[in-house]
């Protein structure tokens, strides 16, 4: 298992090794970017989709819907430059919204931010499998075995570390890029110089009015289009991963990032009307690289890359959703566990967290792009709106140069995104929002409970000056000492137990056998021709339970003072591998966990292993030695 | 979390309530029957589904082949009265395949009929799915979810015991009977009356042929059409529940199961063909229920009650799956948990692994019926060809009164099934019984290896003659103890720690803490400061690992004999209630694994409550009390 664990993670990392995971801007653009970059394999596709029940006809108003969401992406971008100067270390909207808005803010923006990282996991991951089934429609009915595999592929690469991460994706990064760059600039000179007919897709009929274009439609297209804005924010939340200068660093890969995206995102609109793509189980993508390169290696490599760089956004997450709860871990919000780095240098716990959560999605919603959306964006942009509100009050405290222009670059994409927000929420709310904006309060709530718990048990453990009156060595012994040896049978794991509870010099001792299937006679009758030299009670438990009587026994010990401790020892067996320890009953484990939590009680396992076998054969051999 | 568990599965059964569990002919007809009753809502379409590819015109080869397997089923159902009569204790094909052929074939059957009970819920949970979205088109995107709901339901309906089952199951399985005899008489008493045009299906266009017609299809079909006897062997294997006489009663219960069941498959069958049912989404009952019952109350009936007895056949696998399991288990054949009665008398463990096992089917075949049908059958034909086999070998042997009719009616249907089982492996198996194929050997090597594990570690315990000869209580002292407190935080849980440690009155002792953040010279200040009386040890971990410095400490402490042991104890906090456990931290639940097969070592959890705060204030509050 150790060997599973070092061949599926690699080594594990000294510390001095985790200060040197910092990536160089392509690398960071490559890690921080997919999300953002390959949401326009499905933003396109989700507008149409949207727009597809009113006609044919209304298609085309994707192009201004995209250059409003076009124009909602350089005012975002702007305001996270701002953002990333004043937050070199790292300012997600968690720190920024906590840092200027208060506590209840900042939990605000943390819960929207975990909810869509899980479903970034699983819309990138099932766009991806989408475009599989584009290529290959045979396979769309092993939609979610795919999808979960592919999720499967990223967590492992996570749970080995960030740096080969960066390494591994910035091939389908790039080659993503590259290979739609290319697709929408043929399109484009095809379409400019031989007309229109030389790129249409061949459409069978043209889609029926199911109901009226309303404005709320447009809205509801709108809100699926910004599916596009999700992972924007990723490079604020990483500047602390990128080489110094950091803040520099960050900025430029942002305005890439930016500037990318919109060519890519604008392009495939404007290709998508141009060409007359109709929303169909084939993505937009699929479609258009049909026609302009055909059936051959260019249309495949644009399948591959397409799938990898959805695989590779997944990523994104898996960078952030762990980190935000190591955050939110160290404030006392979430378990401590989220807090802990792993054998790896990762935060291990927040990978298998999201994973599991993801999965959940993939399954309850089929591994399908278009089911998710109306849950995705909503987390988001909440988490945009509070970030750059909180952003406007740090210019007016910090007044650092220029801080008038930043505060208002700040204020409007506040405002900007607030309203995209209500857009959002209002549009899609039926269709799958409302579960968001359930789950969020709910998450906030654990988070104050965690905290409330933390604060009360540091308080229950700080130990007071008193507390150490009674620990001077001349009264050690006040503590007086019940032994209570369980058992099972009369076997070799019972030597071991017995030798070691008398080796306790208690001052009480008696063995406890629980009696379920009418044996107590035959075992007392063995017990005492064994003759352990210690009293054997016997109890019956006609229910067939075994926990609950043994805890109601050694409840029921008398401790006339709290410094009387009950000391439950239990024989157990260690088996030499993982496999065999399920053979080994389990019992003992549920009745650890009553017993814990039982006062003046203390549980003792005393494993018995091959190893000490060999000890009681070879004092048997020679009994004769003298005791010590 | 006991009040949760009592709410859900009710009240803890004495054992003396646990014989009383036995079932009237009615209720167990119910019980056992639901599986192969409820197999005709989709064995008929299967059929179908397979005979479209080669055309329209070759569909009415269903009735052919449905009297084939009414046939079949004739055959294998007198082979097994006689399997009742030999078996009134239960004789299942486990139990008749070990006892007659050995125990290969024994674990044959077993393994083959546990990876058949799983498909069993799978297959019946996603039929019953299939006929709610007959109804209700627009839930078909929410199949898997749906389906893993109605199993939830089976499940706890299980993990609260038999006899609730066999109340609430009782009326979907006899409502289902009354409704489809119903639905059947109407429809050939129209068909007789007025004509096959009265009964006809509207149908669009006619199924293209797309493959020819060849043995391999009608034999694929036949194969598909098989699923239809699965749960026959049910009441054999559980004739152990029903009321005395046991035999008599199993044997009219399993002959009438079987009457009921021909006359609904064959008339369901004879009905699609005259009415002109194709395959399609829409199941065969809902496209015949449409046609003769109108959209009305009679239709919804149909729906309401072919999900309802669907859902009931999976539960005939969780009366059986965790009784064989059990069966396996006290054999040692696999893990003694799933021997273990739980709470509520019932095989917890074994409904549990059902479970998980049919919800992965389930999530990777995208809960649709058709898809499973590949592997399903197969196992289920093993054992009965095993079992009818062991029969033969039976009468043989026992040579009871008329045992060469019975041997001539069991050797009869093993060849058949034999044969049978030859063509489902045959034909299906590139649609997926490979995968069963491969199982199989799989789990009978694992069911091997438990045994040998078993075997190995009674060998092991076995206690021998010479063990007890050191265990005279003047040698008690002979066991060295050095106690090792492991130091987290100095708080209250130190206090108790030490104190306990203390009592335990040991050779060495010494306090541990582990540096993984440069802290180790601030922490042994404050040591000191405390002045526990304990010497501290520090420890570097640049790795940031806990458990592995700590095991190789321990490891290297010196034991210059076997007789000396380590005595590590972990002060702990024991939160309130569970909701608290995952706030405080599974590192000690790591190293105690760790720890646990360390030769030589024990482990001694001491925790800290908050009722045991209450003792150190008190103590704290009367230092003057004198040691006793």
């Amino acid at each position: 298992m150790p060997g599973l664990k070092r061949f599926v993670l690699g080594h594990a990392m000294h510390n001095q090794e985790v200060q040197h995971q910092r990536l160089s801007n392509p690398i960071a653009l490559a890690v921080f970017s997919s999300d953002a970059l390959s949401s326009t394999a499905y933003a396109t596709g989700e507008i149409l989709l949207v727009l597809a029940v009113a006609g044919s006809a209304v298609l085309k108003l994707t192009i201004p819907i995209a250059m409003g969401i076009a124009l909602l992406l350089v005012i975002v971008v702007a305001s996270y430059r701002q953002t990333i100067k004043a937050y070199p270390m790292g300012g997600g909207s968690y720190r920024v919204a906590s840092d200027n808005l208060g506590t209840f803010a900042g939990l605000t923006a943390g819960a929207s931010l975990l909810v869509d990282y899980v479903l970034t996991v699983a819309v990138s991951v099932s766009a991806g499998v989408a475009a599989i089934t584009s290529a290959a429609p045979a396979l769309s009915s092993w939609r979610v075995p795919i999808a979960l595999g592919l999720m499967g592929i990223v967590a492992v690469a996570n749970l080995r570390g960030v740096k080969e991460s960066g390494a591994v994706f910035a091939v389908p990064t790039y080659g993503f890029v590259v290979l739609i760059v290319t697709l929408v600039v043929t399109g484009l000179y095809r379409w400019l110089t031989q007309g229109a007919a030389a790129i249409a897709i061949p459409v069978s009929e043209s889609l029926v009015a199911t109901a009226p274009l309303t404005m709320f439609l447009v809205m509801k297209a709108f809100a699926s289009g910004c599916a596009a804005m999700t992972g924007v924010e990723a490079i604020a939340d990483g500047v602390a991963v990128f080489r110094e200068p950091t803040a520099k660093n960050a900025r430029t890969t942002i305005t890439w990032m930016a500037g990318i995206l919109l060519f890519l995102f604008m392009g495939l609109s404007v290709l998508a009307i141009v060409a007359g793509v109709q929303p169909t189980e084939e993505t937009v993508i699929s479609q258009l690289a049909r026609v302009l390169f055909g059936s051959g290696v260019a249309y495949w490599l644009v399948t591959v890359f397409t799938t990898a760089i959805l695989v590779v956004a997944a990523n994104t997450a898996y960078a952030d959703f762990p980190r935000l709860s190591s955050f939110l871990a160290a404030d006392d919000f979430l378990p401590h566990q989220m807090r802990d780095l792993g054998h790896r240098a990762v935060f291990s716990n927040g990978i298998l967290l999201l994973t599991a959560a993801a999965a959940m999605l993939i399954v309850i919603f089929g591994g399908q792009t278009s089911r998710l959306i109306p849950l995705y964006a909503l987390g988001v942009f909440t988490s945009f709106t509070l970030s750059q509100a909180g952003m406007v009050i740090h210019h007016m405290r910090e007044r650092e140069p220029r801080w008038k222009v930043a505060a208002v670059i700040n204020g409007f994409g506040a405002c900007v995104t607030g309203v995209v927000l209500a857009v959002v929420v209002y549009s899609k709310f039926a269709d799958g929002a409302w579960i968001v904006v359930l789950l969020i309060p709910t998450i906030i709530a654990y988070f104050l409970w965690v905290r409330r718990r933390y604060d009360f048990v540091r308080e229950e453990l700080r130990l007071r000056p008193e507390d150490l009156t009674d620990l001077n060595w001349q009264s050690y012994n006040r503590m007086h000492n019940h032994v209570i040896v369980l058992v099972k049978n009369i076997d070799r794991r019972i030597i071991r137990a017995i030798q070691y509870a008398k080796s306790l010099r208690a001052d009480r001792m008696e063995a406890l056998y629980v009696d379920i299937a009418g044996d107590g006679a035959s075992m007392r009758a063995r017990w005492d021709e064994a003759d352990f030299g210690v009293k054997l009670t016997v109890i019956e438990s006609p229910y067939r339970e075994i926990v609950r009587p043994i805890v109601d026994y050694v409840r029921a010990v008398p401790r006339p003072t709290d410094d009387h401790v009950v000391t439950v020892i239990m024989p157990e067996y260690a088996p030499e591998n993982i496999a065999d320890n399920i053979l080994h009953d389990q019992t003992s484990l549920f009745l650890k966990t009553s017993l814990f939590s039982t006062p003046g009680v203390i549980v003792t396992d005393v494993p018995y292993r091959t190893s000490d076998g060999a000890d009681v054969t070879k004092r048997a051999a020679q009994p004769s030695a003298p005791a010590r």
